[in-house]
């Protein structure tokens, strides 16, 4: 087993100021080239704390993959950390120096200067990764059999290095495993349930195969790992586990693929060559903006109306206004007509709306926050549902759009 | 200076399942505290893993915090683990038991297991934090003058559980240090063109205060961090350096405060009280998404239209049918259009229109992917610009939301 550790330098990470999105998607490039990542951490642009997650990061892993702190500014000190932490010296690299200077002649008003130059330096003990993207090249350096690579913390530049030139690289030093995954999405039912339910199928497991609840947004992801030399035998024998698991979930089940919910619908669509509009209050946007995350969404999806006020709830979804003072925009027969509006404004085959009350504001005692209608339908029918949700307004957000999603995929296969 | 780590235990976290939120929101808690967040560190739900890294953060820092692997399912092992750790032995909680019923009560339809009711056991050497939002109560441990707190991994409940009951019981604990920020937004220029700009005001900076520059979007963040046991006096420090800072970089300021692009052009509306519309191509709803993001954009945001379709553009934003043939829907008249369109159908006194090609693919030799035109205007004015993106879609569509608004921005401004 070949594993590895991510380590991310930044101050940025220790006060909060981003969310690292970098680990989880090398987590999963890793994974899928059969290393294990065995742990990460995150330290300060601190040389203490950097050399100490060396040390220590290299001890258990065979890979040490560093993103972070190799900006042109004073705060990055990854470089000359680096540096010296293996013995080298700085020196120019020419392809890198080039690099800076193309970008820079290209981005025409700005000048070129002396710090910015300086992100061509690299220790004379590593081997350069040439930044296509950015002017900070990555470097990757061996040491006792073991590899290091220090990539910038820009997400796009660190995906094109690791995709280009480290993954290839790590491949061509180690031989490792075969890590395959098979993963289904389950809706409606609990973690728990679950568990109780395929227990004995779980325990019967060969150590080779692992098995993850993954719960979000009210749904469960259920995923197989399997590790080993032999390819074709660990597919087989994931494939009939996978199988076993598929029957016994089966009531439940939205698909036996690693898909989300949005993918999940926008197959459904594109099979049937049907086209999808939205009409979104309470999300403003939101589902809008899954279903259009992913390429393609040009096939089935036309576009949508964020009704957010009332009266574009009744100019453009043509809402009844007797509706809305009577039944009020939290209401099922206004979704229902917010469907209506919206199949017939944007002309397409389904149409799927929500209106609720997100919070943290807004509620009343018969309509407390949380308090959600969802519709999905075609012409000839429309499905509605009601639901209450109990947390923040993010989630709120984010558990309407799912379970809106959820109501329309449902529709979509009841119609075969 | 009193220093945490945080651990978070998870498979799902090693294999890239999940992006880790909750450090960032932990983090941002802890520092406002006074408390400054040392490492993060992720592992498996893995004994040997788990124990290690307990020892390992608990040598620099006199706080723990632990998130996740308390679920009922047998993958997690956080609570045996930890109960093993602080030597004790495992016992039922009668509050927590009470607590897990009766959440169990109010999901009448799911059947009491005896894996939920083991949620309520605890290690009798802790003090146990309940839980309001969910089933598995936290754990407060006291170990040679350090703590150590084990929280779910489900965000709303760590983040209830750190607001009610972690944080004070941290600052009745220890004798923390003030630490304020005073934090500024940049736009229109460069990281090192403002490190240049600003370093003979930067190295004069006495040790207390540390700068950070956070880049994102197209946009710099600038940050100020000072650090002392006396409040007062640090705030009036710290607010002469911002002056210094604010005035050195005016000509590219944003603003003043720590608010993100769409909270100052909320901002801006709320404070003229006038109305606001958005039409969606290429962004397909994420501009209205950041826009109702906050509580409170009713009071500015009406609606919006995704026009992800040409028809949808046509139809509903009554752009000319010749426009989109000759001109192409990526283009200055299409967006003026839509913006024109967008104040029309939605009644509004702003509006702002994005359409353009994210990728990967859709680009042509004359108009590549990343080619985007956006308009902001009112009925007097539109202004627009052109844009030409070289990332993934995803980084694409988040800079074309965040460049039209930063157009928008600077057309509210120049109505005054």
């Amino acid at each position: 087993m070949i594993f590895a550790s991510i380590i991310t330098i930044g101050d940025e990470l220790l006060i909060g100021q981003v969310v690292d999105t970098n680990s989880a998607w090398m987590a999963r490039e890793l994974n899928s080239n059969g290393i294990w990542l065995k742990r990460r951490v995150a330290v300060g642009d601190n040389k203490s704390d950097i050399v100490k997650a060396l040390e220590e990061e290299s001890r258990d892993a065979q890979i040490i993959l560093i993103t972070g702190g190799l900006g042109p500014t004073a705060d990055d000190i990854t470089k000359p950390v680096l540096c010296e932490f293996f013995n080298g010296k700085m020196i120019i690299d020419e392809e890198a120096l080039q690099n800076v200077k193309t970008i820079f002649s290209k981005l025409s008003n700005r000048p070129i200067l002396e710090r910015n130059l300086k992100q061509a330096e690299v220790p004379d003990t590593c081997t350069v990764i040439q930044n296509k993207r950015g002017t900070a090249p990555g470097m990757w350096f061996e040491k006792e059999g073991k590899i290091y690579v220090s990539m910038p913390g820009v997400p796009h530049e660190m995906q094109g290095m690791m995709t280009d030139q480290v993954l290839p690289g790590l491949a061509g030093y180690f031989k490792t495993p075969y890590i395959l995954h098979r993963t289904l999405l389950t809706a409606g039912v609990g973690e728990s349930v679950l568990a109780e339910h395929i227990q004995d199928w779980e325990s019967g497991l060969p150590t080779s195969i692992k098995l993850a609840y993954l719960p979000n947004y009210g749904m469960v992801r259920l995923r197989l790992t399997g590790t080993s030399e032999n390819k074709v035998q660990l597919s087989d024998e994931l494939d009939q586990q996978f199988e076993k698991l598929r029957t016994l979930v089966n009531e439940w089940l939205v698909i036996d693929k690693d898909q989300n919910l949005q993918q999940v619908v926008a197959a459904l669509l594109k099979e049937k060559n049907k086209t999808l509009a939205t009409a979104e209050s309470c999300t403003g946007g939101y589902i809008a903006h899954l279903l259009t995350a992913d390429p393609g969404a040009s096939l089935f999806y036309k576009g949508g109306i964020v009704s957010y006020d009332n009266e574009v709830k009744e100019k453009v979804l043509k809402v009844n206004h007797q509706t809305l003072i009577t039944e009020g925009a939290v209401s099922e027969e206004t979704v229902k007509q917010m469907v209506q509006g919206a199949l017939l404004e944007l002309e397409t085959d389904y149409a799927v709306a929500v209106s609720g009350i997100m919070g943290p504001d807004g509620g009343s005692e018969e309509k407390p926050v949380g308090t959600v209608w969802a519709a999905a339908g075609t012409r000839e029918k429309i499905q509605t549902q009601k639901f209450h949700f109990r947390f923040n307004r993010q989630r709120n957000i984010e558990l309407t759009a799912n379970y809106a999603l959820n109501l329309l995929r449902k529709l979509i296969l009841e119609e075969n």
